[in-house]
Formats: structure tokens, sequence, C-alpha cells
């Protein structure tokens, strides 16, 4: 992995939290870091020179709907993923694996892909290990990740297992396939919520010589504490001086546990998908402005908040745009959310380059509200305790 | 008008174009000027920063479509028109008199005033150009309309006459009420395609003293040349020191024409509803991005345009977003168009000032395609072939 390089700045001495930077062909990416995602090479809500504007280091995008619409040949066309995108800065994309088991229609695994119909036209599909390294070279991201299968959340034993060990062999063609010199892969580790999967599958995803490691399937519906527990059984086996993803994860109270257990970067659709809802995402939760009882609030959705929505619009002016069906009111919100995240990556990075993490996840404990979060912000991760 | 001042800079030696600045509470409008439309206090596909930074000095809203939603109240409570719209600069506010006879159900007029059932949920309001002019107060745009009676295009002498006369009886009434200091109040001069209504109609409302004028029902179906007739008839009966706007017309050939007839500013949605379709306006006449042509060609849209979409990306991508369904499709050919014509206003603004504006009009002439348009451009208004 010549074009990259990843630097570690500082450690939290009371978690496995660490501050860097990870560079790329496409600049430096400081981390922890959250990557906005744009599945069709665009951020719903947020042109690019507004997420550059934002300070968004990354991107996240995904293989299979480009595989999907505009096709790889015209992405190739067209000068690549970053120049489809109109985005100079470092993009990743996601696999598809998850998309082909949530999206696609009539899928069919077997032991050397999966066949599936797209969502879009029905029209027949495969993915191989080898095809989607193809697939992704041709889009031309600067972090990629190989074909894996995303166990269902509440995934047996026998099925989670299965579904890891054919998530190896994959990683293993993956890894073994013509590949750029200017892309860096990730391993995947699955294993459900079954945390002795999870370190098996680390351990072996390890041994196949990954520079870089992503943790899947932990967005897709166990409990925070099944989630974390399968996070803390697996990230303790992954080496220490390479790069950690978590995929789909990105909740502020995820970011802050999974920070805390040494992950480097998150991506996720909450923060963007929910404000084209309508919905704020803000200290004391989610806000709904398309509620009547913002209609005539000349106050900023939050006062001490200050990204380009708060400093500038009312909750109603927001409101009126939502109900006008103006494209500005998911537009506004999508800036607030995406800002929210941002600065809260932003203050965890900036703790552990301080040496105050211990401070500010107290603070941020308190702020997220109390209960069960809070409990998880607390709770240190086991392998300190152990 | 003390907070405001119209001051012309420089004349067209061989036509009536002039370019000045207008100067308003909100800061100066460089004149002949293009107000994009942000109906609903948004333009459309383009964020007030994005305006900002294409240009832009001023903005067109719409009274009728805000006193529905979100109702004068609720501007006022949120800080006025500026504040909800997130803009510092200028802005007009159209009376909403077209939209009442083209938009709203079952509407009844009589002598003071009209009834109408909102389009939006069928209840019903009154208009009257006194509550026209407390409505605009409410809103607190720069520049305001009096409610106008707009006719049909191709309305025969009578019908054109009793408008006409219904419209100035009300323009009596909106100056004679009352007003608030900081907002310019413009006489509307109709008569549909009748030159001679039209010099009746500028007469008389000069005769009541209004400080600036709009040219209204010319953008509602008539041919070029009979609008080109009805302005030339009534444009030169208004006073020359006062700014002069043509409602409603904005395609590029209408911008030259105009221009060369006198006229000061010009507010369309052309520009940025065919941005929401997928039509780019280019010197060549509009282009379908939506077309497989553009798939996979990496050039963009237009070479020699520094608009930030061309600069940034391709036709193809353009194609895909819009395809895709992704509103960067729309923002991004809302951007170009709005550059298109920015760019166009401002080359016979400076074209006017520096004493070239015959040479860039036989230029434009020839950019914008031969036949009646070129021919158009070409021909001088007749009061100096008079």
């Amino acid at each position: 992995m010549s074009s990259f390089r990843f630097q570690i700045l500082a450690r939290d001495p009371h978690s496995l939290a660490r501050a860097g930077i990870l560079h790329t062909p496409h600049g430096p990416i400081p981390t922890p870091a959250f990557l906005p995602v744009g599945t069709q090479a665009t951020v719903k809500g947020c042109p690019p020179e507004m997420l550059k504007s934002l300070g968004v280091s990354v991107v996240m995008s995904n293989a299979y709907h480009l595989a999907l619409r505009p096709g790889v040949e015209a992405v190739k066309a067209l000068g690549g993923l970053h120049a489809l995108a109109g985005w100079d800065g470092p993009m990743m994309t996601d696999s598809g694996g998850f998309q082909v088991f949530s999206l696609a229609h009539r899928r069919k695994l077997d032991l050397d892909g999966v066949d599936f119909r797209s969502h879009l036209d029905g029209s027949l599909l495969r993915f191989t290990p080898e095809s989607l390294m193809a697939l992704q070279a041709g889009l031309g991201a600067d972090l990629i990740m190989p074909l894996d299968v995303c166990s269902a959340g509440g995934a047996d034993r026998a099925t989670a297992e299965g579904e890891m060990r054919l998530t190896l062999a994959w990683a293993a063609r993956a890894i073994a396939a013509e590949r750029r010199g200017d892309q860096l892969l990730y391993g995947i580790v699955q294993g459900a919520a079954h945390p002795d999967l999870r370190v098996a599958s680390a351990q072996a995803t390890r041994a196949l010589g990954f520079q870089a490691y992503a943790i899947g399937g932990l967005s897709v519906g166990e409990s925070k504490a099944a989630t974390l527990a399968a996070l803390d059984a697996a990230v303790v086996e992954l080496p220490d001086e390479a790069p950690r993803h978590l995929l789909g994860v990105g909740h502020p109270e995820d970011f802050v546990t999974g920070v805390l257990r040494g992950m480097d970067s998150f991506d996720c659709v909450m923060p963007t998908r929910v404000a084209r809802t309508g919905g704020a995402l803000t200290w004391g939760g989610r806000v709904n402005m398309r509620n009547a009882v913002h209609a005539q609030d000349p106050a900023p959705l939050d006062a001490h908040c200050a990204c380009p929505t708060c400093r500038r619009f009312s909750r109603g002016a927001i409101r009126h745009f939502l109900k006008a069906g103006e494209m500005l009111g998911a537009i506004l919100l999508t800036v607030h959310n995406l800002h929210f995240m941002l600065r809260l990556m932003d203050d965890l990075r900036q703790a552990i380059l301080d040496g105050r993490l211990s401070e500010v996840r107290e603070q941020l404990a308190e702020r997220l509200g109390g209960g069960l979060h809070a409990d998880l912000i607390r709770r240190a991760p086991p392998v300190l305790a152990g």
C-alpha cells in the first residue's frame, strides 16, 4: 500500500481510541472520521462544494448502485468516480454485498459468487469476488471493500458461521486478484452477533494479510449491547497499526462507543436520510421539523450550532421549506445533520489529541441523554477491563 | 423614495438601453438585472449561498404564494421575507395578480378586488389593492407591485381595456394606501397586445406619480413581434429617470430586445424550471440532458462556460444524476442556467458601459441563432427609427 500510510498521532490511555491520519492518493483523512454516504456518487441534499465547506474529508459511495446505474463503463468513460462525483478528495466504495442481500431481487448464492436481479430493471447480474475487484478498479475509489456476505442481525450460529466462512473464502480471492496500486483493500470481519465467530473471522481475515479492516453486519438490527459485544470481540484481534472501518454504523452514540473501541472511520446514511424526512439531529435527540410547533418560531434549530443552517435560518423557515416541498428544506437539514456528526467526530478526535477523552466521554454521555446510551458510552471496552 | 435611488451610469446612443444602479435598503442592484424567481422564498435548485456566489443581486418572490403558505403572520414572526429566505440582498415581490388569474380556483372579480380559492387547500381568500399593500408591507420586500389584472395574451380590445382600467383604478388605491418608507412601489402597465391601450395605460399610470414602473402581461402567449410592439408603445411614455421592470419575461433573446427598449430588470422562472426538467440553456438553444447521447460524454455542457457546473461536471455526470433522480442533477443545471442568464445580462450591461452595445448586439444576434430572434435583436426600437 505504497500510496497509503496510516499515521497514529495520539492514543487515549483509558480506551482503544486513537487519532491519526490516513493518507490517500486523494489527500489525507483525519481519523476518527465520519463518511457521509453518496450512494449514487452524490450525497443527497448536499452538493460537493457544500460538503467541502462543512469539512467533510472523505465520502462513501456504493459499487452495487454504480454498477447498475450508470454502469462501470460509463463511469470509466467519464473519468472515474471522483470525476463523476465532482469530488477531488478521498472516496470509499462499499462492495455492495449488503445491497445485494437487502435490495436486489431473487438473489442466488453459490460458493463462487452471487446471482441477482437489479432492483432497478430486473436484469440478471452476477458478482464474484474477482468481478467486484474489477468493478471497483473501474470506479477508482481510494478505499475499497471485497465482496462479502452480510448476515442478518439475528442470524443463528450455523447460518452466521457459514456466511462468515464464505466471506473469508471470497476475501482470499479478492486479495489474490489483480489490484490497482492506488486502492486500499479492506478485509471485512463478519459473524453476526456471535462473539466467538467475530473472533474467528477477525483472526482469519488478519491472517490473509490485509492492510486495513472493516467490521460489517453491525447495522442490521441487533441490540446496541450485542453489537458492542461483537465489536469488542473482533477489534482486539486486528492489527493495531491498520485502519479500521465500521460499516454502516453512525448514530451519535455509536460514534462514541466505536471510537472508544478503536474504530477509525464510520459511514452511515442516517444523518442525510433523516434530514430528508424532516428530522434534525440535536443533543436532545431527533426533532421533527415538520411539526406545527415550529411554524412561527424565529429561533435557530440549535442556538449553539455554528452550521450554515443554524446561522442563517429559523426553525419556522426550515419548516416552511419542508411543508412547501422545496428542496431547500432537505438541504438545510442535511447540512445541519452532517455538521452535527462531523463536529461530534472532531470533538472526539481533538479530545484524543489533547489527552482529554475521558472527560469529553463523560460530557458526551451526559449530553446524549440518559439510559442505555450513556451507560454504553461510560462502559470501558472489555479489553481494558480484563 | 428616500431609501431608493436609481442612478443611470451610461446610455447606448443607438437604442433606449441604459446601464445603472438601483440602490435599495438591502444593497445595490446593477442594471440591467436578471431576477431569479424564488416563488416560495427559495429559488428552486439553488440555495442562497450558491445564488450569492453566482453573482445574483436581487431575487423575485411572490406575495400570493407566501400569503397562502406560510402566511404573512408567520413571515412576520420569522423576521420578514429576507430572514425567511436567508437572503440579505434586495428582493422584489410580485403582487400575485398573475397567480390569482392563473392558479387560483373560482376567482370572482369585482371593482373592489378579487375573491378566489387557494390552489393549495381551497380556502376562500380576497385580495384588494389595500390588502395587497398590507400583505407586502408584512413580507417586507424592497421592491413591490400593486394588485393588477393580467389580461390573457389574446384578449380582445374591449376585455383588455376593461382590465387595464381596473388595473389603473387599483393602482390609484395602492399608491394612496399607507406604505413603508423602505419599499419601492412599481406602477404596472397593462393593455394586452393592443399598442394604443399600452400607451393609454402607461400615460395614466405615470400620471399617478409612481417612482418605478413595470410592464405586465407580456409573458402570456402573444408572439414575440406583438409583444415587442406593445412594449415599444408603452416604454416611451414612461419617465426616463424611473427604473422599469419587465414582468415574467426572460428568454435569452427577450433580455436583448428588452434591454434595447430601455428595460432595467427582468424576472423569469424559465431558467430554473427548464433546469428541473433536464434542460440546459446554451448558445445553440436548449439541450435535453436526459438524452442517452450524453451518457458517456466526458465533455462539459459548454467548454467555454465558467460556471461551477461546467468547471467540475461532465455531460455524462449531469445525465447520471438526472436519471438517478438525484437532486444534484437539478441543482447542477439550475446553476448553469442561472449563470447563462446572468452572464448574458452582465455582457449587455458591460457593453452599454463601454459604448459597445451595437457591436455586442450584432454578436448576440449571431450567437442566439438565426431567424426571428436575430431579426428582432437587430431591429431598432421604433422610437429611434421614427
